[in-house]
């Protein structure tokens, strides 16, 4: 009996191969996912009569297909009823890195680029489910406390999928890295860290009395990384990824 | 005698104007201005072969005419003589809206998008005075205190800048903006802030003795948030914009 052994790389080609600082690249689906279930915000770019737009939206994963849902959705998938090819792009920056010299300036950082075809998810069922993870990925469970949705929201919402065909992940990591002769040389070089962080959750003050913040929240507390609190709720909800 | 109005605005066209959600759109410098002044990194879209790409990378402004530095540049304008259209797209995360329904889930946000034609900084002084802003954009006057750059890694770094044809930008921040029935109802609703902070400056352990951090990093201290430092570097190195 043989076994087939399971692809945990994305396919590489022309277009995700990292071509500059290629000891930066990664295409193992264990980091490329990483990266993007501790992520929230993405840009995506598309494609209309030659014009590259770039729309900064919310997306979530659910095995090698990527959700966002159309706030540029009437722009992007309009009248088009063939796919659409985009890139997803997720950006972390970890810091700003001061060198030695120009030349060497850099930062820390840890991206992923995803290369696919968007269309539009139009089956009812489908949607909808679609529209309770769009919730419920970033706040687990959320969705069972709140107002059902109404046929009218339902319908004022685009749901935008894309299965990965192609993905990399890019990652520097290593702070000041001077050329050997530099570190000579009596001139200041530091790291600066980047962080992006929770503040203190406000309360709506509207809240009727004795509504409590449900304690599936409190992974979003102040200090706390944001990407921490996304990567948590990501696993709560979807334990198995 | 006659005074031309100076235009203040970026025109109109189908490819700027914010169409869903339009009373969150701005077109006017000064707003587009600010957003981009406090930001650092930008994604640029880019398409080749119909394929559109979204590369994260930094960047700045000098009047109407972004640039940024070529970690793209081999694969976005190799064997392209001609003018690249372009979309580069900076946004700002400010907070997550957490509402009564999930059709009323929502962020802060502040998002700029500017269109135009890339072209690479060929000029050798252009190019040379684009790679000391590059720095000391960031990191005023810093570019004086560093090793001077070679031939060799002036030769190695890409230069683009686009002229701003079109702009717009984009802003919510209104928090918690529920349906006015449902403020009656039992159900939780929070805002919670998102701040991009500074870290502890972390020295290069491999400083020289005696080399101290110099005062022009005063504005990069540990807490602040990082749009905050950027638009202090930016108006002290361009005290007129």
């Amino acid at each position: 009996m043989t076994t087939v052994e399971p692809t945990t790389s994305y396919p590489l080609s022309s277009r995700n191969r990292v071509k500059r600082r290629h000891d930066r690249g990664f295409y193992d689906h264990a980091t490329v996912h990483k990266l993007l279930d501790a992520s929230m915000l993405c840009h995506v770019s598309y494609v209309i009569d030659g014009q590259p737009y770039c729309t900064p939206t919310f997306f979530w994963r659910e095995g090698k297909t990527l959700y966002w849902h159309g706030s540029s959705a009437s722009r992007m998938l309009k009248n088009q009823s063939a796919d659409q090819r985009v890139c997803l792009t997720v950006a972390h920056l970890d810091s700003l890195v001061l060198a030695r010299c120009g030349f060497n300036h850099s930062a820390d950082y840890r991206a992923v680029m995803a290369f696919g075809s968007a269309y539009l998810v139009t089956d009812p069922d489908e949607k909808e489910r679609a529209l309770v993870a769009m919730v419920d990925r970033f706040f687990p469970d959320r969705t069972a406390s709140l107002r059902q949705s109404t046929t009218q929201e339902i319908k004022a919402t685009s749901v935008i999928a894309m299965e990965i065909e192609e993905a990399s992940a890019k990652i520097r990591s290593k702070g000041v890295a001077d050329d050997d002769e530099d570190y000579e040389l009596p001139i200041y070089a530091e790291r600066i860290p980047v962080r992006t962080v929770l503040g203190a959750p406000e309360p709506c003050p509207r809240l009727r009395d004795g509504v409590e913040r449900p304690a599936s929240l409190h992974g979003y507390s102040e200090g706390r990384l944001l990407e921490d609190a996304l990567a948590d709720a990501y696993f709560l909800q979807y334990p198995g990824s």
